[in-house]
This record gives C-alpha cells, structure tokens and sequence, in this order.
C-alpha cells in the first residue's frame, strides 16, 4: 500500500517509514525538520550521529533499491498538507509530525502555546486534507499513554463502557495528562473522533508508551541509516537516559519517589506497531484506539534493571521531581488489541540493554554534560512577561534587578 | 470584589458586566470586538441596536455612577494580557471572550483553526497570566453544555464517579462534542484543568445550555445598554431565531426530525449565574464544573411552544438537519449546583416570550432574510483548498469551472 510518514525525519518516524518500505509497501516522507531546530534550542544533538534526511534516503536506496519520496513542509502550513495529499494520494498517512517532549512544552507560557498550537493545527489541517482529498485514507495518529495520567481504575483502549445510574454507555475514556504536550495530544484525539463521526473518516490513534533502544533491524545496516538517540532532560526518554547515566559513570537520576510506573516499548515493536495498524486499517468511520506498549514498570524499577545490567559502578539517586505527578498510584493498562492483530514484542532484557550500553559508549564524547538533568519545573509558569514585569517593578521600587 | 470580564462587549459579557457592577463590584471589561467583525463577515447585524462599547460604559456611569474600566485588546496578544491582569489584579476574571458560533467553526478549515486557535490560546495566555500575576484569581469559563454530546447515561456537572472492574475514581465526564467550536471548550477545560493541579488555581466552567431572551434588569434602563439579538443562521441561537420567524410570518424552522434535546436558559439567569459563581469562588486547586441551564426541552417543544404563544398564525417546518448530531437520544443532565448556592430560576413561559414579540417586532425592518436559514453543513468539507484542486483537475481535463 502507499504509505506516507509525517515526521519521517524523527526518532521512530525514519525506522518506521524504512520498516514500512522493506514490509514492501510504497513509502513517502514529510518532513519539516523542526526536531533539528530543538536541538539547536536546546544546545543538544542526538547522541548517535544522524545523516540529513536527504542522504539517509539515497543510502536507503542504494541498499534496499526501493525509493522513498521526501516532502518538504510543515503541516501548519494548510497548502502544503492539501496539495502533499493529493499528490502522493496514500492509503495511510502515518503521523508523528508533532512536538513530542512533555519538558519541551513546559518551559514556559510560549512553549505551551507553541506545543499547542503546531500539534492541534497540524493535525487539524491534515484531518481536512483527508476529508477533501479522500475520506478512505486511513490515519494512523501517534498519541501517548500519557495522555490517560493515573487514574485508580484500569485503563482501557480509548473506549470505557461505563455504567451510571441503571444505564449504560461506551464513551471516551476520560482523560487527564500531565502536561501541556500530553494535553495537545488529548485534543487530537478529541478532534480526529469527530472528524471520523462527522466526515466518516478512518483512524487508528496509538497511545504509545515510552520508547527505549535506537536500533531496528533497517537502521543497523549501515551507520549512516541511524536514528537519532535523545538523552537530555527535555527530550530524552527516561531508559535511554539511564543508559548514558550509567556509562558516563553518573548515578542514575530518579525523579522523586520512582514508584511512577509507565508503559513502555522496544523501537523494533514500535516500528511493527506501525507496520500492523497500517495493514489492518480500521473501519470507515471508526476511531480506534490501541496503548502501544509492551510491559510496564516504575521508574525505580527501570533504574534497578540498569544498574543490574551495567558491567561497572552503578548508583541510583533520587532528585526532587520537576514534575507535578503521582509518585506513588495505580497502574492497569489494557493493550491486547495490538496483540491480537499479530504483534510479537521483545521484552526488556539485560541482552537488549547491553548492545544499548554498546551504541551509547561508542559515541559518549559527543555528550554536553550539563544538558542531562532537568531544567524545567512544572511549577514554575517561567514567563517571559512575568519576568519583564518583575524587572519594571523591581526598578519602580529602585531594587536592582537581573 | 474587583471583576474583570472578558469578551465584555458580547451578547452575554454586557449584561453580565453591568449585573456584576449593579450588584456592587469594581468593574473592567476587556473586548477585542471580535464579534462585531464576525457580523460584518457573515453581512448581518444585531437584530437589537447596539452602541460602541465606550458608550454604552458612559451610558451606564450616568445611569448608576458606577464607572467600568475598559481594555480592549485580544487574548491571544499574550503581553496585553498579561499586562491587563496585572494592572487591574482582579479577584474574579469572567471569561467569556471565545468564538462561541458551532456554524461559525464548521464554515471550513479555516474557521475551524481559527476557532480552535484563538479560544486555546487565548485562554492557554490567560491561565499562564494569572498564573504569574496572581494564583489566587478565580476564573469563571464559560464553557457550553455541548461539550458532553447525547450520551446514554446521565450527564453529571462535569466529573463523574466511574466504577470499573470493581475499583473506583472520580474523573473528567467524557465528552462527544458535535462541532469544531465545541471541541475548542472541551480543549480549554482540560488545560485549565491541568491548571488547577499544577498551579494550584481556582477555576469555575460553566457549561452553560441555549440562552434566550435579551433584555435583564438593566439593559431595560436605557435603550442604548441594549445588549445584541442574534438571529441568522450561524450567530442565532433557537429560540431567539424562532422568535423572529414567527414575527415575520415565516415558517418556525426544525433541523431534522426535532427530537434533539437541550438545556436552555433565560438570559437573566445567565447574570445571575456569573454573580453566584463569582461570589463563591472555587477553592485553591479546584477545577468546579457546573452545568448552567434551568430547563431541557426538544426542539420541537421549542418550536410548539413558540408557535402557541404567538398571536398570529405560526407553522413549524422542518429542514434537511446541516448538522451531524442524534436526533433521537436519552438526555438527563444534572443542574443542581447553581440551584444549590442560590440561584433561582426564570422558566420559560409565554409571557416572557410575549415581551420577546415585542422587542423583535420593534427591530424587524433590520432583519436580513437570507441570513436566517443554515449555509453551513457539518459534512461539507468546504475548504478552498479543495476548490483549487477541483478547479486545477477541472482545468487539465478540459472541463468547464466554476
């Protein structure tokens, strides 16, 4: 089938569109590069080297002769999504073309709205490009586990039957996140269900876990088709993280208590996830939702499997949480649907972490030390304006000021 | 207590400001007249005449010799916002200042973004201004009960105890909006929501049902505190677009079969709410939910209703329903907190639709008749993107365009 990848050039956009491409299906990518920006935000970059998306592809090419056509833009950018459609007319659009850091979009008030804004509108203007161009392309949306929080009953696939007062009925599952992230992932998932309901689309919406691991069976080919591998406090996952911590000799930081517990993924099931929700398109006018995850664990108990499996020295410690979440709650998460439709997962072992500690010391000199600890504080609203208007306060009073 | 009501020169905003003032508080509106600017894009006007907001504040200071303070600006300028805030440090913000139009919202791709763009981030601003101003400013949303959809189960005031596989948890009601614009203010409770639990603010959402009438207590006391009548297709709410068709001897229009039910309420029971949710703010960290309707009624009993209390003779037809909506549904929402804390409702009932006759009588040379029927279809994608396509396809295949 066609397929099209928006955020192709990403952590799991770039395996999963190769993956999609050896499964044999007809591959095209979008891109706007607004990661590598971040990065340039942040004062940070991948870990593991990353080749521009142009050369990947023509690397891809060389070794698989299957092509992948690049699209350029942003989905902002409403033409460029509309006429993107028309052109490569896919059966599936795969969508992870959105800011994906819960920290990112907790820095403060222009982050927010930035999360907000680039995620709802992107994904808005792609529901229309669908919907015109034609309603059967199924979309295949990355949501996250953190959109449901901690709630104390189990948490189910999207839908909840509920009974209330004698009478019944299947609704959304409520949810309440953690961030203003997870929160624009929450109002996608609000806007493609009526978008389904309304223009009889088709969606499949993954709530995917943590990601942990950098290499598919396509990316270790050759080094020059890698992923990129995130360890910082803004966009580094918390296994990924830990890994560095331990072979950078660091003790493993845990935010507060550790009894977090989070759904988590290997990228090789990632990139199958991707592959089975796109070959098994849901129904015209169904909104469908998979929790795309493996197992769970507690932050605790990730950091106890590293420090396990790591050869050396090992110290775990616990920092004062900069985030505002439960540290200690129930945790049930359904996620047999993917499951059912054929996933295989690979499972946290100590061999899948060791060839983890390989990929992370062969690159450790390129770390920036300072970028691994967390900087933003839920909290703190860390406005600029607020700032600003301490400052002219400050200066009424003749206090010196920053 | 110090008052700020945003979106002030509204349908609402107005009569709530000046019932808030009436009732012995300080005062300030903030308004971008954005609405005013909606009805020279759809080529209508209030049915009721209406003065430049600087006026009617003048009007009212000679009339009461209350002053209100006024701030015109827009949510969305982040900087006027937060300005605003600190310059009046109100203890209550009334936040009224959203694209409130479901038509509006459903025109195309392009009212759809803007709707869901300008309330987000308006009120995203509007949270983080409060935050860094002053955290223990209530804010009083208004949201709208159609937020919830037509579930099969009762609808609650905004959380609900959910029992599943024997374990227990009060969440967020699940809400199936039914348009863009009501898909905006399920996006803006959860961030405020989020609100609450990090920045400990206090926050009250008023899903609030249909409101009718036009007339309160003091927009009677001069002709020139008159607040809007909306009656077209996209602005108009039922009842008061019901009204107008029988004064003109027009058929009472039903979208669908009728049986869609909702909650209404008179607009002098919207001040009046305003005031006791002001009046007894919610506590620190508390996200209050209440819904904000007096009554349910199907929309034929609408149309019935009004077809009896007018003198002359009165037909009710139905149209091909624009929207995507149930028509045939369980409806049972709860309303009792409001009532709780002292609100004491007006029921609708022919003598106040009797003095509705009256004003629309008095105005009906400035109706525009072809404003009144619906233009906008919830299934009509309507992007201008996908007219350029057609056009270009048209173009290539030697096809006559429009």
């Amino acid at each position: 089938m066609r397929i099209l990848v928006l955020g192709g050039d990403g952590y799991l956009g770039w395996p999963s569109a190769v993956h999609l491409c050896a499964a044999g299906h007809e591959v095209a990518i979008a891109d706007n590069f607004a990661r590598r920006r971040y990065d340039e935000e942040m004062g940070v970059s991948s870990l593991v080297p990353i080749l521009p998306l142009e050369n990947r592809v023509q690397i891809w090419q060389k070794k698989s002769g299957e092509n992948i056509k690049t699209y350029v833009g942003d989905l902002c950018d409403a033409a460029f999504t509309h006429h993107m459609v028309e052109d490569f007319r896919p059966d599936t659009i795969v969508h992870f073309a959105e800011q994906r850091s819960a920290p990112y979009s907790m820095i403060d008030r222009e982050h927010a709205v930035y999360t907000q804004t680039n995620n709802v509108v992107g994904n808005l203007n792609l529901l229309y490009a669908i919907a015109d161009a034609d309603p059967d392309i199924h979309l295949v949306k990355l949501g996250t586990m953190g959109e449901y929080g901690t709630p104390n009953i189990d948490i189910e696939e999207g839908w909840i039957e509920i009974t209330h007062k004698g009478r019944r009925d299947t609704m959304l599952y409520p949810k309440r996140p953690g961030s203003f992230y997870h929160l624009s992932k929450v109002h996608d998932s609000h806007n493609i269900e009526f978008a389904c309901r309304i223009w009889g689309l088709r969606a499949t919406d993954l709530n995917q876990g943590v990601v942990y691991g950098v290499e598919t069976d396509h990316t270790v080919l050759d080094p020059r088709l890698a992923t990129r591998f995130d360890y910082d406090g803004v966009f580094g996952t918390v296994l990924n993280r830990m890994v560095l911590q331990a072979v950078l000799g660091r003790p493993l930081t845990v935010y507060g208590s550790g009894g977090q517990t989070r759904g988590l993924l290997n990228i090789v099931d990632t990139v199958e996830c991707i592959r089975i929700s796109a070959e098994n398109p849901a129904e015209r006018g169904e909104f469908r939702v998979f929790n795309q995850f493996t197992e769970s664990f507690s932050i605790q108990q990730i950091a106890e499997t590293i420090a396990r499996a790591y050869p050396g020295r090992c110290s775990i410690e616990q920092l004062e949480n900069p985030r505002v979440e439960s540290e200690e709650h129930y945790y049930r998460a359904a996620h047999t649907r993917l499951l059912d439709l054929g996933l295989v997962p690979h499972l946290l072992n100590e061999t899948l972490i060791d060839s983890l500690f390989a990929v992370v010391e062969r690159h450790a000199d390129r770390v920036v030390d300072s970028a691994i600890d967390p900087t933003v504080r839920w909290r703190n609203t860390s406005s600029q304006l607020a700032s600003e208007g301490a400052t002219a306060r400050a200066a009424e009073l003749g206090l010196p000021t920053r």
